[in-house]
């Protein structure tokens, strides 16, 4: 059950990729350049030896598509958005779309720049057509905690899109990372899931709390 | 050190006089009409007898902002949100306008139905002219939680608002109900904030969910 993760030698790419491997899912790195996507799956690799995971493997963004089972996670900075998706657009076939990228406004991470669409998650759904299933997700996550093997994610994880069948299969992949998944509803809702993002930048950057790489929880009554 | 609440009758508005007068301040509880919100005062009151509390009082809108030294909270339907702060615009003077109004779309609590403004805090500061300090807050707590006064808010509350002078001061007043509060930066912060509560709703109707009134909270790294 290999994923493809495109922009997966990014910070956030590359966390996520040691995640699902030590959950037992191989990963496909993709990259632009096929031989930085194989030099960052060799570093992962090296990181996670002696350790019981699967492999992870680096190549060009259209190759990874071809060698993901099901799911396609794209993680590539927000300005390289648009041209990644039509790059692989004709690959993609039935997979899924998972969309963690975040408009940050350039500049400046504790502001939004949203896409006419509303959102990257409409974005990418209005650039793939209605028959491809894109589901936002992982966008509260920080690239520091996925990358801190030794902590369990502190945050919970948002996901929307328009199909109910695609997110009920995200829910069961993000879950093996041992986070909580919630359904916040269509892809609309991902105006505010992904610019929950910035918000969080913002504290992580201000002094006034104690503590950065901040995540969110969803949080019962009662629930200490 | 009154504060009004403009809405006061409705249930959020009745959670939060309760909570403010059980931590020592006195209430002004407004509403359209006068008598109702004195029979509203009445019931809180009775409610609170046998504890230490500040007095709740209930007046017209227009006499609550009168009453208030310096917090006036808007805690109307959003059907109300322009009609109201339109009524009261020349009594506020130099106090500081607290919007908790979410703009959820008429017959569906599980989506937005945002002003052209971007947010309802957008849309008061608009409304009242940039001499009026506008703080967004309090919108993702739910009204059964806040009138459930045997347990602790478990919600964290993210607050913004383009004056932070206004914001430090709404924040000490917040933190006097036991909650976190973190400035999430300006008004425009509000679109993701206030929209968070469409899926809070979202999550409490759903019953995918093992809870309802669920919150949200700040996380920080390794914190269990």
């Amino acid at each position: 059950m290999t994923i493809a993760i495109l922009g997966g030698t990014g910070p956030q790419g590359r966390g996520l990729a040691l995640r699902f491997a030590l959950a037992g899912l191989p990963v496909a790195i993709g990259s632009r350049s096929g031989e930085r996507a194989a030099e960052t799956a060799a570093a992962l690799n090296a990181q996670l030896e002696g350790r019981s995971a699967a492999p992870i493997s680096g190549v060009e963004n259209a190759a990874a598509v071809n060698a993901s089972d099901r799911f396609v996670i794209l993680a590539v900075p927000y300005s390289a958005h648009d041209e990644t998706l039509l790059d692989i657009k004709g690959l993609i076939e039935d997979r899924i779309l998972i969309n963690i990228v975040v408009p940050l406004a350039p500049g400046n991470p504790r502001a939004m720049a949203m896409p006419q669409e509303g959102s990257a998650t409409e974005a990418a759904q209005a650039l793939l057509g209605p028959d491809i299933a894109v589901v936002g997700a992982l966008h509260n996550v920080s690239a520091h905690t996925l990358n801190k093997l030794e902590e369990s994610i502190n945050c919970d994880v948002l996901i929307a899109g328009n199909s109910t069948e695609a997110k009920a299969e995200v829910e069961g992949l993000i879950a093996k990372l041992g986070t909580a998944v919630y359904d916040a509803g269509p892809a609309e809702s991902a105006r505010c899931i992904e610019a929950i993002t910035a918000i969080l930048i913002r504290l992580n950057i201000s002094k006034k709390v104690p503590f950065s790489h901040a995540g969110v929880r969803i949080w019962a009554p009662s629930q200490q």
